[in-house]
């Protein structure tokens, strides 16, 4: 099983920026997590920070062929990008998409996804577990397994 | 560590409501997964299902005490009741907020919640298994543990 | 042919409440028309009134094995609950939603229902006509009969 | 008793235009049942089919003295005509709005009348028979019948 | 002269809830002021807290009969019941609505009550105060005093 | 204890302006209560009717420090008025708004209030008991005292 | 000086139709008092009442060679009708809009006009001399005449 | 017959005042015709300009029981002012609202008046002769005389 | 192959009017380009233009049968007519929606068309050769043609 | 003649993706098929596809120089990008704005286009026609020519 | 050059009102400075502190001949004062509008300004130093200078 | 101190794009002259123009470290990039967003900026001396200085 993440723009700021919203930890940190679990699940990982929405797309494009499923956190084009949505469902690539804090609970546009309506679900609020879950879940999901 | 589970109202519809969009489980088969996963977890759970919303009101302020989080399920009441959102943030209970079905792929007034703004996140789209990483996540909250 | 008869909210208040809108008859003079047309079109009724958005949808769910089809006046809850929607779309009952009144005469947000799109039909503004008219309606669609 | 039969745009497609959500059902079908109806019930009908906003409130106006009432489906000038409720409500000629279709499981824009605020109320969704129960209802209405 | 005094949902929880907004006074030292001030103004108070919408619609219409006034502080629901304005509009009860915070320094949802344009007037904003003023207020309109 | 009182435009029109909305007391008759009422109190009060905006501001600046308090029926300015809020808000005077009529039972645009805020609280609805309770509330708000 | 009069749908129901709204005069007696003060200020008056849009179109067509200026009370086409809008606008006819009753003071959608932005200006609220001041004003426009 | 005519803010700037929509008319110009036309209808007007919403809320109240009726041009205050809308409505002074400009063809802001709903009718558009067909037909709705 | 061609309303008014928007084209200019296309691409046109929502109604039931496909200037009626819309969908004909402006550089409702959802799509903003590329766009879909 | 032919974001997957909305036509073939209609009508071609907003502005900055006009199928960016609408704007080069699929027919967000106010037209909803029928209008609108 | 300096209501409070947004500044503070960057650039100043729209209007208009500009921070009435506006575009009076605070980041009402259209431009968030920057822009924009 | 200069998109085409709205400077006129202001304040500028919205967040996380503040024409990102908003936000980077029209005058949707919250201020409409006030403002505020 082979799975893509996207961290989308500012989210090698973490650690500095705004530490009351988004915490302490590195993108770096998130990674390692990231690829013990995988190895936990027997999952191989592409893992890759891009701030722009083209890149996002280009990126996508190349190497949806490899991939089976994409965990993806996009940051602020979350409520901006119609292309990256578009790619997402052009690509018919299983998503997840996860948010390190709580969209719900900061501004009013931070409520509404483009990206959630294409992808299968969404996780946010808990930091690095957001990802750490939404591995845990895609992986499930790509190999139809309950997870317990 | 403790943790009250409530399955809001038509919960208990699943296995034969709209399998398309929920899928053919049971509320049963969750609860014995939810329970399954809680003992590997070593958390002890409490779990209801209630079709009203004064109900979930009730049993959150009586349990409150017992409990250190709440994994819940608000169903359609995630898009109306003011209440249940006021009595989770009055009781400061943390909170983490599922959905079986991607709620940000159906009608437009599904994307909207009032308990998630209260809660530390959400996890929709994956089935039971939005909850099974709900409880994950939590526990995961409650023990500041990092989930790898 | 088995119809459950649904009153919502404040309908026990009839004919006593704003009888400039809502007319002098009384909920018991609707119940006696109502069984005195189904026992005319050879249906069996079960009716009652309810008071609680979560008494109603355990009462659907508890009484839907029994009946064939729902005859609804769901009152204030037309235009406030989500969950009651829910139920009636899960349980695949076919629906007849009714008003006493013209509720597009009234307040603006009386205009919207979130339970007719989820019924085969509406029928409002013909005060207790609207539920004979909606028996003899229902009745017709489960026998897909032309009503002459 | 006599009552107007007014059939609005389109409606002569009936049988050929989207039989999903219209059934196969002609026109001609549906005045011979009206016509069969109002025999039972001793009401006297004029009906007619009619394109244009300015010939539907030409022909009420003519009409609005033979006529003690008004069966109208107004089809798509139930969204957009101020005119034609001008008329009906200038008329003060007693009103039902009825529809094939269920308008409020339909685009948001058909969830809108401007012609049931001047009117006695609103049946929709049952084909044929919102025509039948409509005429009904509202020879029961002009007669102070209760429909039993 | 006989007033309901009914509290909504999470009431109870006051004095634990929120003091940063609510204030530390419990909810029985409301009604212990209450019922002093009740004594010293000549009126018979019943009072009750109830979490669900449908129980204060039944405890409305239960003890209509007996009230001559209605003090209510319908906390969430003045937010988003219809059917408890309903009620009230139904019971000709004349009614006072309270609450202990400032609901127009707050989210922007609370500014809007379905309860107030069917009252006599809205007291917000002086804690437990509001509830003692709401009292004098009601029992003066009740009585045609003026409060000097 | 010292308050202003400030009555905004057309107040000077009671008793003969729209008796069926706001009764027909004069506001001379309101200033006795009031004045009554402060000396039961042992508040001293400065009472002005303005009809200007800026006039009111300056009001308030002038009389600013000699005021520990600010009783404010705003009238239409209530709901047009950024900058009578900025004073109020910027001079940190404890306000309360109160209304004669029930703003919330009126045109739309009356149920919003700038003025709300940023005072302690509103009162509404009860003629010139408004006043009165208002007075009583913010005398005990600026002694801390509960008002039995 | 040749104008067009044009009265829109339903000006026909004139006496009869709401006489609380649109007094007791007919369309005759308007037409008759304009038709006097028309000879009076030397102007030939072409008049019309037309139900249809399309039927208002083509009038003004055909007849805008002939005509100087344009007085129309477009009725309800008032807040519906862009092809009349149109008409006027490509036929640069010099326009007064007319309305007998105040638009202003009544539902919300009869604020909007789509004719007055395409006109030189709109005259309403005072029954059939709304339309002799529009006589008035389109004459001593087109004759660059101050109205002294 | 006496008729206040008040003219808002900025009407002393007519004649340099953007001439393109204002005409290089002046006001004095404007209140000379006024003469000219009152003297001839019998009518004593007096006339003022004010720019403050104040001043002229108090140059109402204090000329009220001198007039018989009133033509307002409020300019801005159309637009912005709740408090001299309030004011005209409580004096109870017929009124007539005239615009020089044609408001509908302006600004979407324009196109709402506080004023015109509280008024007998509006009228714009028409330059200086706005004013003077509202004079002339403000002196007609008093006298309930026909404009021939 | 055989395509009707519809003119909305004010079309004829063509080459006189606006031409800053619309040009000085003629429609009887367009109608012979149009046929001279229609002999070069092997199609029989039938082409009309009217001014009425009814009568394009009619028009089009009376010729459906005749016709393979609609090429389309509805003009306003774009922006107005659901029932024409219902028609095209009903009539399940092939249809182009073609403009001579640029409607999305113009009035922000001029952006919104009721007909091109239910048309294969839509061509605005060159003039004359809108019809022109709309006729050999329509005829290359009928016929499953690539236009080169 | 020189024309820019710029695909926008995901275009590069036309073949593979949603192919019932986009056919199954590569964007290869529709450059084949642009390229062989260019060389009949002695046009010059630069083709290219780019994901990036930023890309896309600078490629248009660079190759405005060269260009005569510009057909664009701006994909997702019609719908969010103001930067690339400045871009066309201030080269002032004559543009077509064209798409595969009928925007209009599809989410109520891609109704909305930043890109065609600033262009000649828009075409949409034909599929690779779009583009041919977008070039042969660009380059006749280039060569002020008839399309017959 | 001459410039008029007007300070908005509540401006005279600067020093007091809260300075976590306004800092500790008074107002005579920022007259001192403007007036020794006045003659620095050799300008001539007119400053006033107003509380009233109408104020502020009066001496716009008795000081714009005397004055080349205007440099004004309307404070709360930039919200609310289609009149000022109307003022400044009046009197063809090169403006710059200035805020003490960033009015951006403060309540959404806060970011529309009916004053900035008519003006040359806007500068807000830097404290004094908006006057400063707003006094140094104008007299440059007067002179046609280069900041540099 | 240094300071970071972003000149966004199509800010390159200054001197040939739109002259009416943007005059003929060129960008490279307006470096020099900020290089020449930045040498009288002792500041050293690093100034790019970027035509993508990634490349502009790569650009600041890059040259944050060097940077003590950003001076930013976001041109057409000020509306639609969230992302740059949150960078800026990350980084803790004061900024000053300039603008050389002025944005309050032009579209609506120019009225709303993403990066103004961020920010400390924004100056706009004063062509390239926009820039040269917000540098000098830039500095002034880190310094803390007041610009006399």
């Amino acid at each position: 099983m082979r799975i893509l993440v996207i961290h989308g723009p500012n989210l090698n700021l973490l650690g500095c920026r705004e530490p009351a919203i988004y915490g302490r930890e590195t993108l770096e940190d998130i990674d390692t997590s990231l690829q013990a679990l995988a190895e936990e699940l027997g999952v191989q990982l592409r893992t890759v920070q891009l701030s722009s929405e083209g890149a996002i797309i280009d990126y996508l494009i190349e190497n949806a062929q490899w991939a089976d499923g994409l965990l993806i956190n996009p940051a602020a084009y979350t409520h901006t990008s119609v292309a990256i949505a578009d790619t997402i469902k052009g690509l018919e690539l299983p998503t997840i998409e996860v948010h390190l804090s709580n969209v719900h609970a900061r501004e009013e546009f931070r409520r509404h996804s483009y990206i959630a309506p294409v992808s299968i679900g969404q996780i946010c609020g808990m930091g690095s577990n957001s990802y750490l879950l939404g591995l845990r879940g895609l992986a499930a999901w790509l190999t139809k397994t309950k997870l317990i």
